[in-house]
């Protein structure tokens, strides 16, 4: 039986021109299309001549529709001679994609990964301050936070310790229980925080704080996807425009 | 005086069409591009209608031309409504933006950062291996290694081995000191490693080996710009074809 291929793509952070020419470029060809729900309708329409699957849930949780999505692109690529699996940012970052492509290998099916660029740098590039600054950052952590689930629940945060610059994904949900875990494992309560919400977005908003005013977004509502941006080179951050958030002090 | 403004515009890993939409967007309408040396020749060829000014050294190496790329850009856009400058990768990650940014917040010029694919997202997308993994890896560090100069110089190191996958960008000159320095901090000699050379390019290349066997890469030699890939998610990239590099075992 023949069988087509599998591109992942990253879909890039929200704004459709954020995308790679080379993904627009598949997303034309493509003969069907299942795609992430936080992608771009926009980038979605690219693919023109294509069917249009919506898969994945919005906040990266784990379930079985991950094994379902899998078979899915098994399925879908004896029929079709040109898959596109379309997610957020990039692929390999967060993206969950290890999973699709062990299904891809054990299935024998030929694939290939088109890079995206990841969130954390659209958020960095709006606020106009950079990850790496000579003389002050030299390493950047990129870290998903994992709360209270046993003994490894604080291997997240010794990674986002260590780094000069920490970019946190998929972590407002638990800011609160991110700045006392911070916190108490040493991390100064004045470590400058940039919070950005819908990065790259007409909907965009930044917030500057400090780490002992993280959990104070709570009351603010950031409702879209967000990147948490810590360390020292957001300190001289002062040039943007930042909503306020209000005062949370730690004891 | 009227002025114009200024464009940061990642390029992308290396392959033209790595870009985003949006920097080649920008480079159509471009009065002058400033371009870093590793920028592929199609991608600043894009500028059809722009003169166009290398800049920046091959090695990402700090002296006193960046001062002087300072002063061009400010000189640049009292003349020109449409300035870009472009560099490889991501403005923001190792693209030594910063400087620049100062130069221009100090002059009153308006600027944009536009975000691009870094090559360590390329290169581990070539691996078909993700950075981040469910049960593996929930950490990446992205660190420029410091060999040796004075107190910090382990500061990279211990942002290295704090993170469940580590990626080092411009290292290969020293892959002797990092892996020295990493084994002698305790990082196990047998972790996987995985070295890309000038990823997303047709000239890639691709070593699969061990930390205790990355000084055996200096005999083989890797000219261009590489990423050091290390974790435990590597340890099942068997599925690709990979190039051998000599048995260097530490004592």
């Amino acid at each position: 039986m023949r069988s087509g291929k599998v591109y992942l793509v990253g879909a890039g952070p929200g704004a459709p021109d954020l995308l790679t020419l080379r993904a627009a470029e598949l997303l034309r060809q493509a003969d069907i299309v299942f795609y992430d729900a936080l992608v771009h309708p926009d980038i979605v329409q690219i693919a023109a001549h294509a069917e249009h699957v919506a898969v994945g849930k919005r906040c990266g949780k784990h379930s079985t529709a991950q094994r379902f999505i899998n078979k899915r692109l098994v399925d879908a690529v004896r029929k079709h001679a040109h898959v596109v699996r379309l997610k957020g940012g990039d692929p390999m970052l967060f993206g969950r994609a290890q999973e699709e492509i062990a299904a891809l290998r054990a299935a024998g099916i030929e694939f290939e990964v088109v890079p995206g660029v990841t969130s954390a740098l659209a958020a960095t590039a709006e606020v106009g301050v950079s990850l790496t600054q000579r003389g002050v950052a030299r390493s950047v952590t990129f870290v998903t936070p994992r709360i209270g689930e046993g003994q490894d629940s604080n291997d997240w945060a010794r990674a986002a310790m260590s780094a000069d610059t920490t970019v946190i994904y998929m972590g407002l949900g638990q800011a609160e229980q991110i700045a006392e875990a911070l916190i108490e494992r040493g991390m100064s309560q004045s470590t400058p925080v940039v919070v950005v919400e819908n990065a790259s977005l007409p909907g965009h908003r930044e917030f500057k704080l400090t780490l002992a005013d993280l959990p104070g977004l709570a009351s603010i509502g950031v409702a879209g996807p967000a990147v948490i941006l810590m360390g020292d080179v957001y300190s001289d951050a002062s040039a943007h425009a930042f909503e306020v958030v209000p005062r949370t002090r730690y004891a």
